[in-house]
């Protein structure tokens, strides 16, 4: 198969990342559904955190100077006033010689300075005996001390962790402005491919690449919405994919496996908009395209379900999650010696299918269509265009598959 | 704070492992659904994939016999009868001194035993020039050479990836049984405790651990439900306990600050159930409880914010992801070198937030309620019980927060 606009693997991520643009528009979501979304406002604190003077212990509240000189054996004695447990009213004042019991969280009464912790004190009647000194401040969260009346806690842009759904909870936001999840259509190709859960008539198969990238795509912040298999005729196809890039962020085709299939996807994509690669270096994976049509992206993916796999995890994620405003997905890489020699095509990247055993990474690629070979497999060692051979024993980062 | 019950943190874990059992029942759910669920079935092969001899490239079927001795300048000359793309049932016979153009995809007529690809090949009116041998098999996926029938290619309580998706996309399936989610009650503790979206009265916080916890059970493959406070009168707390842990697989009290709170509890667990920890010896998070009330899991979580969340991290993720089944959460860690000493209680284990900057960790923790000094760290250092000291220079692994 010859490719008119051939790429290197680096060169066609390039490329890629440079024309997908971040989603603009935002929408409202609830509390409890924002983890993993992408904020899309600044967060101003409208009150503070905490909201009042709260003691960090259970204890007294006192006036600081009144337990000063006391010890485990002359202790001070204060004068029971009053006693404040959390969420209540702090309606009593502490005088010269007076303390009120606190439980954690409670406010702190006026008068009072510091929280003498339970353990060193004994309550005895009306009174209460203070083993040990305490200064002004001690075991009193202030005011304020977490976060500030008006400022900026949270902004634009950042990826709520649950810390930081934590913080819009603590200053009572019960929802948040987030980046929408970009809509991405996926189209199956091939007359040959048919949909999971029908019959299926001689030489059909049943479609997987649809499946996978569904899988991959809601994974990395996206909502992929799977339409029928496209038709292949060149009207037709051009007039779908004018109306696809109207109605979603991206569209993905879902992998033609014969040169006819893409030649005419290549053609549409020459004739309604351009074609930014056309094959790339990259071992499996090579048949796979990238244009814009009005201004939207649109992938072909290789046809084989291995290839179509790997080029999901190798190019599109890096696509989607720019486009989702997510950061890069951290890869969670193990080290390992590879079992085996492995030389590779001068110039063309390598996706390699590996299963962990000890310390050995064992490749495990069957051919571009198994996807069995990719679902046995614990990860992938992905060796870029630079290196020739991988002698065995070297050491490899393998990507763990999740 | 005195606890009856205390641990040290890895005595807990191993507390809670032991006592926390996985689901048991199953739910059917879509392909489009089953990305991150753990399968709940041997998945049995009914077909073969692929389900008949195809072509693995474009070309033309031959008789591999007929091209043998074919050079660049010598070809052996085929007649064309007849074209077969894909999905086509395959209805002509190649016999002798025969080619028929095939695509990728497109079923092997009967008489063909390999596929000449199309690069080697000159198509010349009705005949076809061939330029290369192959041998028999060549550019053929054989039927059945990825899966056969009545082959077990998945197992029961295997987690699905992408790829696995794949393979059942690959058989035809449209749906799967797997373990259902498990159910988690989050109930706020503390009479202070407000939902977010009210309004504050004098006294008053915004609950911040429900909704951090919230955001962690989802992450990890549960179902969270928050309840309203949980009441402070020991009979009706009991009563709630006993109805909780019939509808629910877990009951989580999403933290209590004050030792009134956690007597409470405590005195619940010990008299419907069963108490196997309180208190661990971890910095911060040491007010929390572990217990079993009519076989389910209570955790009584701890009240600061920072606390509740450092231990939903180290305590509560590995006890929800076995009880879904789902394989130990992989660590995204870096490493850097702790930017100043760090001297540790003894026998205590340490959650250290830290931001990286560079190669240097440097930590950020402000105070036990600081929702914010989690909210702005990278991630964390967990430092075990049997450590002293971490001088700085030291390297250290940070798990980053996501």
């Amino acid at each position: 198969m010859l490719f008119k606009f051939l790429v290197s693997y680096e060169d066609a991520l390039k490329l890629i990342l440079e024309n997908v643009k971040p989603v603009e528009q935002r929408e409202k979501v609830g509390i409890e559904e924002l983890v993993g979304r992408v904020l899309a406002e600044d967060v101003q604190a409208n009150i503070f955190v905490p909201p009042f003077d709260r003691a960090a212990m259970d204890g007294y509240a006192v006036k600081a100077e009144d337990t000063y000189g006391a010890t485990s054996t002359k202790p001070k004695v204060l004068r029971l006033v009053g006693v404040l447990s959390a969420g209540k009213r702090a309606d009593k004042v502490v005088g010269k010689g007076e303390c009120v019991e606190v439980a954690t969280g409670s406010p702190i009464p006026a008068g009072a300075d510091a929280v003498v912790m339970l353990e060193f004190t004994e309550k005895v009647g009306e009174e209460v005996h203070v083993f040990k000194p305490v200064y002004p401040g001690a075991n009193i969260s202030p005011v304020g001390e977490d976060i500030r009346r008006g400022e900026i806690v949270l902004k634009d842009g950042e990826f709520l962790t649950p810390a930081k759904i934590g913080v819009l909870a603590s200053l009572g936001r019960r929802e948040a402005y987030v980046y929408r999840k970009p809509r991405i259509a996926i189209v199956p190709t091939g007359a040959e491919v048919k949909e999971p859960g029908s019959r299926l008539g001689e030489g059909e198969i049943y479609d997987v690449n649809s499946y996978t990238l569904i899988s991959v795509l809601s994974q990395n912040g996206a909502i992929p919405v799977r339409f029928p298999p496209a038709p292949d005729v060149f009207d037709e196809l051009g007039k779908l994919v004018k109306i696809l890039v109207k109605e979603y962020d991206m569209v993905v085709f879902s992998g033609g496996s014969s040169v006819g299939e893409y030649d005419l996807l290549a053609q549409v994509v020459e004739k309604f908009g351009r074609i930014l690669f056309h094959g790339v270096q990259i071992k499996p994976g090579k048949p796979t395209l990238f244009g814009l049509v009005d201004g939207k992206p649109i992938f072909g993916m290789p046809g084989y379900p291995t290839s179509c796999l790997s080029n999901a995890y190798l190019l599109l994620i890096p696509a989607v999650r720019k486009m989702a405003r997510l950061p890069p997905k951290p890869k969670k890489v193990v080290k390992a010696k590879i079992s085996q020699r492995v030389v590779l095509g001068s110039g063309r990247a390598q996706f390699l299918t590996v299963k962990i055993e000890g310390d050995k990474a064992i490749p495990v690629f069957k051919e571009s269509g198994a996807i069995t070979s990719m679902a046995n497999a614990d990860g992938y060692i992905f060796l870029p265009t630079n290196l020739d051979v991988l002698e065995a024993g070297e050491e490899v980062e393998v990507t763990l598959l999740e």
